[in-house]
Order: C-alpha cells, then sequence, then structure tokens
C-alpha cells in the first residue's frame, strides 16, 4: 500500500477489498432489471445476516447511515409516541437531535461513556416513564467503541410491550444479531461498516407488520421508509436514484463476507485485529478507555498521553506518513484518540499499525506512559 | 462494450467515462485532510460552473439528488412561508409532496406536460396569491424532457421580492445558468447527471447571506442545510459519513468537464447527439412528445407506436440486447418512451442507438407509423 493510499483504521470509510472496488467500473441502469435484481439479492442477504426471513424486510436508503437512523425514527415512531435513549456517547446524542428536530417526545437515560445500558436501569426508567413508548438503542457506541448489551435491552423491551429500534451501525456483521423472537423492531446498519462496502447507503431491517402500519407517517418524503419499501415491492426499483455503483460495490462486499464464513468469521477477524492492537499498544505504554468487558473488537479508544507535547494532529500526521490513517477521539471529558480495526485488513496489518505508532511517537519525542 | 455492459441512454446514472470510475479505485479517510481539499474543491468548481463565487456557496449532501431538493426546502423556507410550484410534470409533483409531507403551504400552478411555464403566469400567480413567499422551480423537466425559460422566471421572481429555489438536477452543467444577479437563492443539482459523475450525492449552490439566516429551521437533521454547511465552514469535513469514491469520481469528473471545454462544450456536444437521435428517430417513423422550441438537449420522450402489437417491456429488452439501455415514459396522458443525450457518449452513440431502436421493431415486426 503506498503512502498515497494509507490504510484507514477508522470506524467507516475504512480499507475495503480490491475487488469490492473493483465491482465499481461499471455502470448500471437504476431502470433495469439487472440492477434491481442486484439490490433484491442484497437485502436478502442482509436479512438473512440478521435471522430475520421470517418476518423481517430490509429497506435500503440512499445517503450516509445516520440518513437510515432518522428514516427509521421518522418512519417508525408515532408523533405521539416517547422515545426512550440510553446515552453513553455521540450516536445518542444524535438520536436525540433527530428527535427535538422532529418534533417527538423524548427521555434519556444519562450513562457514563464507558458505562453500559442496562436492562434494569432501562426498565426502571420505564417504570418512572410509562408514557415510553420506544426505545433508541445505539447497539455500539462508536464514541468510544463501547458495546451495550443488547439481548438484555431487548428481552426487557419486549417484557414490557415498548418497541425497540436498534442503531446497529458499526455491530453488524461483526456481532453477532438474531433477531427471532428477539423483540426488535428494526435494525439500522450501513454498507461502509463491518460489511466492508463503500460508503453511500444505509439499510433498515424491519418488522413487516410493523412498517405495514406506518404510511405516510414520515415527516419527510425522502426520508420515508414506508414509502422506499412500497415502491419497491411494487416495482423492484428504488424510488429515487440509487447509489448504483455503491450497491455493486456491497454486493461484491456481501458475496466476499459470505465466502471468508459469514457474522461468526468477521467478528473472529475483527477479535484477533482488536487483540493484536491492544497488546502491542498496551507494550508501547498506551492504556485503553474502556474496561475490556465492555471493548468491541471494532475500535479501541485510547487515552492520549499525558505529556505536554502530545498534539494529536502531529501524531496523525506521523503516522499518516507511516502508512496508516487513525481517528480523532469523540469523548467530551478526556482526551483521547481510536484506533478501528475493521475493514479488509488482519493481524500483519495490526501490527504494522503498531509499528508505525511507535515510530511516531519516537519520532515527536512524546514519552507516553 | 459488451452486452453486459451497455450504453446506459437514461437521465442518469447514466454512461461515466472509464477515468471517472477507475477514481474510486482507492479508499479515502472522511477526517482526513487530502479528502477534504477534494470535496473543498469540488464545491469551489460547482459554484464557478454557475458563476455564483461572489455571493453562493455549494453544501454538499449524501444521497440521491432529491433529498437535496428536500433539504434546500426543508431549510430555506420558513414554516409559514407559501411556495408557488409551476407544474409540467413529476418532479414539480414531487416538490408538492414534499411541502405537503412539511406542512409548508403551498400553491401549484398546473400546466400542460409540454407547456413551458412562464413569467406572466407566475406573475399572475404573485398578484392572485400575495402570500406566496418562494417559488420552486424544476427548470428541466425530465419526465418530458422540458426545459422551461429559468431566466424569465427568476426576473419575474426578483422583481416581486420572491425567493427563488432552482431544481436544476439534469440541466446543471449542460444548459448555462449564470448565478451573477440573476435573483436565484438556490440551485440544486447531483453528482449524476450532466457532470457525468456517479450517483451517490447531490448539492446545493446557495445565497450565503440567506443560508447563515436558516440555522436551526429543518425539520430534518439529516437534510439540514445550514447545519451540513456550518459543520464544514468549521471543520472541512462532511458531518456525517460522506460517500467518499462518489466525491472522488465527481472530482475526476469535472477535470474532464474543465478540460472537455466546460458547460458551453458540456451543452453542445448533448445538443449533437440530441439531434443525431432526434433526425435518426424521425427518419423511422418515431414522433418526438414536445414541440423542438421547448425540447431540452437532455433527454427525448418519443410517442410509442400505435401499432396494438407494442410492449415497451419487449423493445426495451430487443435494444437493451443490442447494448443500449432506454428509459420508460413517465407521462401520465400519453404512451411514451423516452431516450436520454446525456453521459460519456457522442454522436456514434446515438446513431448506433437509432440502429439498435430500429433493429428492435423490425424484430418484434412494429409498424411505427
Amino acid at each position: 500500500m503506498s503512502a498515497s493510499s494509507p490504510i484507514l483504521l477508522t470506524p467507516g470509510p475504512l480499507t475495503t477489498a480490491p475487488a469490492t472496488r473493483e465491482a465499481m467500473l461499471r455502470d448500471w441502469g437504476s431502470w433495469d432489471g439487472e440492477f434491481n435484481r442486484m439490490t433484491s439479492s442484497v437485502c436478502a442477504d442482509l436479512v438473512r445476516i440478521a435471522h430475520g426471513e421470517e418476518e423481517y424486510v430490509c429497506v435500503p436508503m440512499q445517503g450516509s447511515g445516520t440518513f437510515s437512523v432518522e428514516a427509521a425514527l421518522a418512519t417508525l415512531v408515532p408523533r405521539e409516541g416517547c422515545v426512550l435513549v440510553p446515552s453513553n456517547g455521540a450516536y445518542c446524542v444524535r438520536i436525540v437531535r433527530m428527535l427535538e428536530r422532529m418534533g417527538i417526545a423524548y427521555v434519556t437515560l444519562p450513562l457514563g461513556e464507558d458505562e453500559p445500558a442496562r436492562a434494569s436501569e432501562i426498565e426502571a426508567a420505564f417504570l418512572r416513564t410509562p408514557r415510553i413508548t420506544h426505545v433508541a438503542q445505539v447497539h455500539l457506541e462508536t464514541s468510544a467503541g463501547l458495546l451495550n448489551p443488547l439481548d438484555e435491552i431487548a428481552q426487557v423491551c419486549a417484557r414490557h410491550g415498548k418497541r425497540l429500534i436498534v442503531d446497529a451501525m458499526s455491530s453488524f456483521g461483526a456481532a453477532p444479531i438474531d433477531l427471532r423472537g428477539s423483540g426488535i423492531d428494526a435494525l439500522v446498519s450501513a454498507s461502509g461498516k463491518c460489511l466492508e462496502g463503500v460508503p453511500g447507503m444505509g439499510f433498515v431491517i424491519v418488522r413487516r407488520a410493523l412498517l405495514e402500519t406506518c404510511a405516510r407517517r414520515s415527516p419527510s418524503l425522502a426520508l420515508d421508509l414506508h414509502d422506499q419499501w412500497a415502491y419497491m415491492e411494487k416495482t423492484t426499483q428504488w424510488r429515487f436514484t440509487p447509489p448504483t455503483h455503491v450497491v455493486a460495490a456491497l454486493r461484491r462486499a456481501l458475496d466476499a463476507f459470505a465466502a471468508q464464513g459469514g457474522q461468526r468469521a468477521r467478528g473472529e477477524r475483527y477479535a484477533r485485529n482488536c487483540a493484536t492492537l491492544v497488546e502491542g499498544m498496551k507494550a508501547l505504554g498506551f492504556r485503553p478507555f474502556l474496561p475490556a468487558e465492555v471493548q468491541s473488537n471494532v475500535i479501541v479508544t485510547f487515552h492520549a498521553p499525558r505529556d505536554p507535547a502530545w498534539r494529536f494532529a502531529d501524531f496523525y500526521t506521523a503516522v499518516r506518513e507511516a502508512g496508516y490513517i487513525l481517528y480523532p477521539g469523540k469523548l467530551t471529558e478526556v482526551e483521547t484518540f481510536r484506533v478501528g480495526c475493521i475493514g479488509a485488513i488482519d493481524e500483519a496489518d495490526m501490527r504494522g499499525a503498531v509499528a508505525a505508532i511507535e515510530g511516531a511517537v519516537e519520532q515527536l519525542g512524546i514519552e507516553v506512559r
């Protein structure tokens, strides 16, 4: 990999396989059957990955993953609903900002950025605030890399009859999610995360019986999940111009996903990447921000060194020159930086990244401990 | 061009240049300076193409062009505004549907699908309905391929102090648009139309002084043009994950656009494509739907043959097998089909398309006249 095309250690866009990018070397007509069969096969695969064949449909949506999160909230939550948002990072805050704009009532459950959402606390919120109708749960809070315990959260929602919308942006494909009997109503993710496609489309895997009741509810036409789905059911086509090349790349990425062994193999590769990274970084003196028991395998937040000479921009540039792109921290109270473990990369790449980081701290004369 | 990769004679996605697609063969970090300088240079070029350097900024937006149209309406029209929509096709109707969802008042000016919007009628609507604050004008109605007279419409809006939002989806880059002293407040288009990029992002070229007054107005966070712009001004980055490969393809397409002679040369090539197509089709007995004086050079609607054996699906398939992808009609009252003249194609391709159409009607035994 040349210095002009570094390896991305970021939570998406990420480093994709050459074959995935090569799938973008042809043009597709958006009305053409060949393209629409491709869309349909992508959606079928996505539903299967989450074991939702029985009750769920996949609705693809143009734009970044955030557009799909907003589309799910806009379409699935009635105006008179009230959404509980367990909040332990920036993506939870983003959901709150969306609800505010739409004028939908919400209650937050404030948590530390290293503190997972717990079913017991969510249950207590239900009892405190009976008008809660929905829960919007971020599965993997990419702000710190924290994995929330989705199964126990889904169970408590089901027990109390609350609808559950899951932002699985950076967990889908990497962490196991089984929709069967789960109590999950909708699961949102995007092309350019752990499925290792390129960015440009999101998707919502949603309970069909629920979606059918949501016609004309969204205050946005573009982000109306029901309209998108109904049109596609009727015509096999996307409602508005689809990102054809992005869809083709995702089709290719899903072929690779299956060939490599599916979600389980993907999760195991990321776990090896993550372990290699953390071990190497600890040896250099860096400390992960999260306790190991809530650390996902997708992205790791490290404390910035306390050395007054530390400046993230310089560190970033030095590591970039060695061929690796890091990610800044996104925490509000602690100075940190992040290193992604996802994409078409393996343990050798992670060792390379650690070596590049070691070189950078030496070059910049930074005391890590 | 092999049969599996036909030439697209559609209004976008369209056939792009190989170099444009090859620009997608590398991955980009969305936080990285190299990528963000690319976004910034794309935006600067887009403003220049419309001669807006003095007063306008370009805000790129993830998703299809329709998402950018909705973002412009959601962000620029106050809730108490009233929008006049001169309506001569499906894209005008789409704007009305967006306004309905957002709960914004509107007045339509109903026109025939072959009838351009005229300044005099728009002025009469202003006098009839003084509460009109904005006009949402589709420049080139792709439903039939009709070019509305933007200059005279902009002048009457300026004279009456009405704000003007132009959907220039399929005209931008092909038809001359000069924002200087135009009275136009916002111009919307997308990557995958006459700029010959791939689909996946739109953009709004908007008067900076107006945009500055629109903070927190959009009922959608994802489609908030002000928030997108303000964040980009502050950080140089996109607010949410950008479609990095689509941006890189647009950068390459804009390089080709400039190298080929800019808007004027692009318009001239499309005019030659269109003339070649119309001449060839007329020789086969096909009649264009629109009178020549309102026919754009971008897409041509032809009447379907009256022969009872005519079925568009069969015709489409036969022409596709010869290597060309046509587009169905989108008119409500007349049976038609469409042939696009845009993309990285020239007169030889148009002659090839006419020959393929000739072969198809012969093969299907259809009487054209």
